[in-house]
């Protein structure tokens, strides 16, 4: 246990030890702390005063934790440790140090949370076969939901990595080009704001030290590239979607704004909630680049709210849960870079929408209220198909096991009215 | 004229002033430069030297064009017109200084070209009409060539920015998951290396100032948006691309490497060669955002030449027109923003691969060689279908009116055997 506070339910428990980037106050610059109960630690001042020896005096003082995660899994850990030795008061010279535990420890809620990396190139993924199968039964018809590549590989789509954003900042709903008539694209397009706005439940992975151009990632060596996870918010305007995607892709729908919470929880807070995905295994097995003797993922519960401008509480849309990927994120990042492609410290990789078998664990609007022809009640007599402007989304994430728990923080953002466009 | 020595035929002439990265030797950091004849002239040293006033000086000695490229049109064209003084002798500032002169006019074959900017996000479209109704046409049949979205808005797909590299780095020909029977996606796939190799003939549009998140650049602010313009290789693995790029568009088949020549060639440059489109008008009309008033291109000749082992001359696969596109990049970077996607200095647009209507101006193997069906004979009596393990790529573009030249140099790279995978 830690002798700073941890309230009960918190998510930054002595067990997590997230790292992420914070402003004190607006006239500081960035740089790198992690969480314990309300308080941001500091850990630039640890570092400073030497808490650390030498080691991460740059890294701490960095205004993102590429340089960090570059370091690897072995620095990882050893941070991690002497961390936790600090705030368990094992290693007693943060605890009985007044002046300095004043100036490391600052409320949560005075700080300002940055994006924790400068994110390099953003991936997504597609990686829930109940998500891919809903989709794919909406978009295409039954027959063609599931094409026939996706039990052989992780599909996935670069995404844009300039609007990867922090929780908080709101977005302004897309204007674009819709389908004039939903059943003949050969009818052309409108020009309007999309009318089908959506958010994707999903995490993020931030990649490690990476890869030569060249050099494919060794599934053997997969984990030592995956410094952590965040929540994720990939929002998406489906009628822009549908007609563009043919046959490249999404691009306009999601390229807008992705949403990430501010704290990377490392795979070794992770490690004592590992567990078998939902699929259990793998058919057709994996090719052997892309075969994981460990297959398996993570325990992470997700939540996502909904609060409207109306609405007193904020409504729980979704209940999920990270092991419902059939590909796991070993199997992404190394089936990513098979053919060559380099991988860089901060890179983030979505996992894709994280929807189980049941219909209240469907991680977006469109498969919850099944493309509109089911309305969500909210309790206070209000229908939503998709979002309205003023709607904001909340995500939570969190493990408990007996008494550890570890949590993410929110991945929150709220629709605006669209901008005026001019022509 | 310029007082200092351009051949007949150079790419560098006093009309052009394109502008790169280059290290004058290995232990020296990148710096900005711009080529007349077989001359770099190091900017950051006439700028240390004050020949641009207060001006410049700590751009170009960054290591990347992006502080440049942020700065803006009024910028660019007043260092173009500082430049071009200077090598004309109008300002005779340099011309009369030995000493300057020696150390900022260094032999373009001693120096060492980087990437001309640290690429944030790299896009890719799909804009020639031709290319995309061959593609069409050997990927889904002739009937669902062009799609329906295609004649509304530029087509495109997020690309991999890690993996855009300088020219004449060599790549190692990719292994991935290939379909096992070609007519039949049901029956899975297979792993190797890439069968069908290709290049795609494209030029880079690199972005300037750019535009915050929600705030779409309109038709009438994009050419202040546009610094300039490479000539692109993004080579594909045909084999790959066709099994994993449904529904979610192209990702290993083209993350692996893509390659842009190191001179940016400015809009100013460009702008004695501005031509009509080879389509001359759009129809339908396109909507209002996308509406181009002085809906046109460039009249920037392109070639492609292949060189085998064997061949002991280059010889000349395909030559085509950058004015065969039917969207512009002032199209493609309006639409590329619509939903409010932010652009940032030195992000880079992908032109998509520029093939004219004549089966010589086709501008990949798999358009030339329609799929492998029609090889091409090579002047040695060698064939190819696609691209074999040591052959060379290299393309070249220049705009000429009577006396008048500018190119882009060379954009080369050479295809390696594959690396040996690890499962
Ligand atoms: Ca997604
Ligand atoms: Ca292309
Ligand atoms: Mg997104
Ligand atoms: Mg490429
Ligand atoms: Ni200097």
């Amino acid at each position: 246990h830690s002798w700073v506070e941890v309230p009960e339910g918190s998510d930054f428990t002595i067990y997590n030890i997230p790292f992420g980037v914070f402003r004190p106050n607006p006239s500081e610059k960035p740089r790198v702390g992690t969480a314990i109960g309300n308080y941001v630690v500091d850990l630039s001042v640890l570092a400073h005063e030497g808490l650390f020896g030498e080691a991460y005096a740059d890294t701490f003082h960095e205004s993102s934790l590429n340089a960090f995660m570059a370091q690897g899994r072995p620095a990882w850990k050893d941070a991690r440790r002497k961390i936790q030795a600090l705030l368990t008061g094992d290693d007693a010279r943060l605890k009985n140090n007044n002046d300095l535990r004043n100036k490391a420890l600052i409320d949560i809620n005075s700080v300002t949370m940055e994006l924790p990396a400068v994110i390099g190139d953003y991936t997504d993924f597609y990686s829930s076969k109940e998500h891919a199968t809903n989709v794919g039964t909406m978009f295409r018809g039954k027959d063609n939901a599931l094409q026939p590549n996706w039990t052989y590989l992780p599909v996935g789509y670069h995404g844009r990595s300039s609007s990867v954003i922090k929780s908080g900042i709101d977005i302004h709903r897309p204007q674009g080009q819709l389908q004039k008539d939903p059943n003949d694209a050969h009818q052309g397009s409108t020009f309007g704001p999309c009318k089908l706005m959506d958010f994707e439940l999903e995490m993020g992975t931030f990649v490690g030290p990476g890869n030569e151009m060249g050099k494919p990632i060794a599934m053997s060596q997969a984990e030592d590239h995956i410094f952590g996870l965040t929540l994720m918010n990939d929002w998406s305007a489906r009628d822009i979607q549908k007609w563009e995607y043919v046959p490249l892709g999404p691009f306009t729908a999601k390229n807008f704004a992705t949403t990430i919470s501010p704290w990377v929880v490392t795979l070794e807070a992770l490690e004592p909630f590992r567990s078998s995905t939902s699929a259990g295994e793998q058919n057709p097995e994996p090719h052997g680049y892309l075969k994981d003797p460990n297959y398996g993922s993570y325990d992470i519960q997700l939540d996502v709210y909904l609060k409207t401008p109306q609405l007193t509480e904020p409504y729980r849309l979704c209940h999920s849960n990270f092991s419902n990927l059939y590909w796991n994120i070993k199997q992404q990042l190394v089936h990513h870079s098979v053919t060559g492609c380099n991988m860089r410290p901060g890179d983030c990789l979505g996992s894709g929408t994280i929807s189980g078998s049941t219909p209240d664990s469907y991680g977006s609007m469109l498969e919850l209220c099944w493309k509109g022809t089911n309305p969500i009640k909210l309790p206070n007599g209000e229908e939503r198909k998709f979002l309205q402007d003023g709607d904001e989304v909340v995500m939570k994430g969190y493990c408990q096991k007996a008494h550890v728990r570890i949590g993410f923080g929110d991945c929150r953002g709220k629709v605006l009215s669209p901008v005026p466009i001019e022509s």
